[in-house]
């Protein structure tokens, strides 16, 4: 820090600019490894049941107030890197979404005040163990572990910055597998709004920068093959692409 | 790293352990505020039904495997800290665990290789917001919210390395509230003991250095009261203690 300030934290900004521009014109961005778009992030908060369309083909209730349910920082992996269902798997599914990077130590916010928690957005897709999620669910006990394997929280390319996304409720997000268009909505749809979503889970619970807000699928879900590249795009935020394999033992 | 290794690691860790065992006589423990006994942690790992009576109790079948949920890294606090129920709920309960303490990078272990993933043992106590918790079992949907707020993995006071614990899976586990005893049972008692939890916990999913593996509770959770006092107690391993309050706004 002491570095940074003798070096001026605006010139650095600049050269940052001025390297990242040089560097990503000789990048082809359809074949590079990204990292994820958060070097820090200490929890996944994931909602279910959304949208009210998704809520209707999982044979569910819309809910009263918003669910979270956590996937681990382990389970993130960026952009053109593989998505790898574990042998204990055979049903794979996608779920496309928008998910809110937080930016500030937040607990306790007002809805009105949800602006001072985000840093920006990015394209998520919240990889599904379908056939282990619903097994726990016909016992009634949890299902964390289904969404929770390595590389089922694919995220990126970017993180779009707030003034890039002027109205976040406003998004077409549309999730493309082979080409062929399999989830398509808008976050307009949404059951409970971003500000909404930032009140409820910081009610008693902080949320810190890098952490990930992934805010709902939308109808389509449908399972994967070995080999199918998934396009996940949210408007004006980035399209997400990752490949499906399988691994056998 | 360059100064440590200048400086001899050997003789540093001499220095600390001398430090301390002048430190901590000079402490009283019963009225220190400690901090949580792992310094990074990137998730907390709960197994739910691990006990053959708190299943009954909780009215579920043990299942068939492992049932896993996370608890976020923001939810842990030390021993003689609040646990502080947010006003969103009015009925908490305690649920007093043995958790394993992560020391390495750790994916697809097997079961009999377990020992290489562990660095030792902690008390954790994992708080639930039962009203919240049943509320959301009653529609079939997640409730991770109800056992992730701030404050609600109390875990301590200390790290027990592995030489302390030759046998973790024969330890007595004991809950007590303002001295009346509420939870009583003991690691042998597992439904999957620690090599199998480790081994289906890994996976498919890294584990990683200061995660926690909290196994799981026993029968007797109960409903607290403003500024009720927990010791959790697993023996050979500590004695956890933590007041509660309820927040009213």
């Amino acid at each position: 820090m002491a570095l940074l300030n003798r070096y001026g934290l605006d010139r650095l900004t600049e050269e940052v600019d001025r390297l990242w521009t040089t560097a990503s014109s000789l990048l082809d961005e359809s074949v590079v490894l990204f990292e994820p778009p958060v070097a820090t992030c200490t929890k996944i908060c994931c909602l279910a049941l959304n949208y009210v369309e998704h809520a209707e083909e999982s044979g569910l209730e819309v809910p009263p107030s918003p669910v979270l349910f956590f996937k681990p920082p382990s389970s993130l992996t960026g952009h053109n890197r593989p998505v790898v269902a574990p042998a204990r798997t055979r049903h794979l599914e996608h779920e496309v979404e928008l998910a809110v990077v937080i930016g500030s130590v937040t607990r306790d916010l007002p809805a009105e005040r949800w602006r001072e928690a985000v840093a920006g957005y990015t394209v998520i897709n919240d990889m599904t163990a379908r056939d282990l999620q619903l097994a726990n669910i016909d016992r009634n006990v949890p299902w964390d572990q289904a969404k929770g394997f390595d590389t089922f929280a694919p995220a990126g390319p970017y993180l779009a910055t707030v003034d890039e996304v002027p109205d976040p409720q406003a998004l077409e997000l549309r999730l493309e597998v082979d080409g062929q268009v399999r989830q398509r909505a808008n976050t307009k749809q949404m059951v409970f709004g971003i500000p909404q979503l930032i009140a409820d889970l910081s009610d008693g619970m902080t949320l810190e920068p890098g952490d990930l807000v992934a805010t709902g699928t939308i109808a389509g879900i449908a399972p994967l093959q070995e080999g199918d590249v998934m396009r996940a795009t949210v408007a004006g935020v980035g399209t997400l692409v990752n490949r499906v394999t399988f691994r056998t033992a």
